[in-house]
């Protein structure tokens, strides 16, 4: 076993102290509010594999991307490709990943006995679900809501996304039910397969790509049922004063003004990379890492309190962007993401 | 499957409404510093069994006798008796009785599919291990400090009682280290399994049956490594004067005094039956009702500066009654607990 804090560390060491050992990633999680620990270590479980793989490693095990204290690991997906061996890799809990730290501190020969029981199945069809209000006055302009059906099978899914569909898809139903008619379209996509490569998210894309000047905004909720504590953008620059107005409104719930980086949930960044205008409500996502992707995700851990203050943002927003005299405008388009 | 609150709710219900289902114990422990949570539900795993049995019950099924969020469930001691049929008896953790409990409401059939896999396997040698500082002036009095060598196997042991074997050894070390000679003979007594019936704190009971009262006084720690915040006793009612004499000099590590009804801790309770005071160093137990008997209570879970104060505080308590002029006399021996 050779231990590496993360990829970039991985990359520093030659391959012939890599070649026939299991590389150990063993960067620990830090808990924080919007979430910027996953980001830091996540890379290490989807990358990991084949930057090990390609210097001769003969197996990959990850410290838990997750912030728990319990014994479960987390999952999610990985990618292999096609100029490395497809090596097995198994994600250990933070507990565990203690002791074989620690056993490596001690510079004895450390050996692990790993037991893989995943399979990949082959791909089958589903499809995303769309429901839609449909505006009075511009129907063909679409402020877009964003969240994803499936989920990892070791839990419910409750928070990752069960949470997420709930809150757009109440937002629809305010609407509807107080007899509001907005001048724009309201569109709720729940989109398919997000967890194991955004397939539902792509398709969209591929699908409306020739209408992009349609698509006003998109907004996601895919990061659990914490609070709102934030509003962020992706703007053209001129629309800001835009954006200030909409936070204006939502200022109240206790949610400060962000900056104009937002990603938008990973289920819009196709459209994002187009040219979408994209706008963020962030949950809280301090205590999310400590179940998402784990056994541990399920109904207990939504606080609905938490749960209507997010659906009280997401449904301002929407209402202002569906009757707003202006647009955002459109993106340049991005660059495509560095081969690795 | 009929589900019921705990043992008390059990006993109302006329055993035609019990027989051929399972019971299910659904009362959530709740999280508290004095651990009184675990006391309020702990009968369910323990005692639920046999008397659910008695009633024509099938199974057992329990509500995780812990405080946990994730889908861990505890595991620990129960009783069998020769009157009642041997039924099989299983904890689910929290987020699985919620579902459960859920579907109990809805007044659709609940079935359970339950698979267990221990085994009762026979009963084999062990030892209590016992060190001694010799005393000075009062050799033959004894005071005593214990912890358990025994853990339930899922996790390694850590809080449930590595962290109690390291304070009673610490508390020796410490003393001898600095060369000091207590008047009284410091006894650290690490009992053989605590957890499956006490055999070794009967069998120290058993042999010192005779020696009552060269037993000053008892203390364990059995309670996780969080801070000590409270100083309880079980003395005769006319030493309480040297229970807060000696509290005056702890009280600085931020500890309150507690009652005259301390317990001693699990493995003292049969010397305390006979006679023996005992006090109580009580560790915050808030957060170890999360971990303890489960896969989760390893070593990660030990704050040093938690350990420091407890360290602390049991060597000074320990010294003070190794040294002081007086001792705690004896109590009024326990009658036998009622039968179930």
């Amino acid at each position: 076993v050779i231990e590496v804090a993360d990829i970039d560390a991985l990359a520093d060491i030659p391959a012939d102290q890599i070649a026939g050992k299991i590389v150990f990633f063993n960067k620990r999680m830090l808990a924080t509010r919007d979430g910027q620990g996953y980001s830091d270590t996540v890379k290490a479980r989807s990358r990991g594999p084949v930057l090990a793989s390609r210097k001769g490693a003969v197996a990959v095990v990850v410290r838990s991307v997750g912030t728990s204290s319990d014994r479960i690991a987390h999952t999610g997906a990985l990618k292999y490709k096609d100029d490395a061996p497809k090596i097995p890799a198994i994600a250990i809990s933070n507990a565990d990943a203690d002791i074989v730290a620690y056993q490596i501190a001690q510079e004895v020969p450390v050996t692990l006995h790993m037991k893989l029981t995943s399979r990949v199945l082959p791909d089958t069809r589903s499809a995303n679900v769309v429901g839609e209000i449909t505006g009075s006055s511009k129907k063909n302009e679409i402020v877009l809501l964003g969240a994803h059906l499936d989920s990892w099978d070791l839990g419910t899914g409750a928070i990752d996304d069960g949470t997420g569909v709930a809150i757009v898809i109440e937002v629809a139903r305010l609407i509807r039910d107080a007899g509001l008619k907005p001048d724009r379209t309201i569109r709720v996509v729940l989109f398919a397969n997000e967890e194991f490569g955004l397939s539902g998210a792509k398709q969209y894309a591929e699908a409306h790509a020739g209408q992009l000047e349609e698509h006003i905004v998109g907004m996601e909720s895919d990061l659990g049922s914490g609070r709102i504590w934030r509003f962020e953008s992706k703007v053209a620059e001129e629309f800001l004063p835009v954006v200030r107005a909409i936070y204006s409104v939502i200022e109240p719930l206790d949610i400060v003004l962000g900056e104009n980086e937002a990603k938008g949930g990973a289920d819009f960044s196709p459209m994002r990379k187009l040219g979408m205008p994209v706008l963020g409500l962030n949950h809280d996502a301090t205590e999310y890492f400590s179940y998402h992707h784990t056994a541990s995700d399920t109904l207990d851990k939504v606080d609905s309190e938490n749960l209507k203050q997010a659906v009280a943002a997401f449904a301002a927003v929407t209402w202002l962007a569906a009757n707003m005299d202006t647009t955002f405008g459109l993106l340049e388009p991005e660059e495509p993401e560095e081969e690795w």
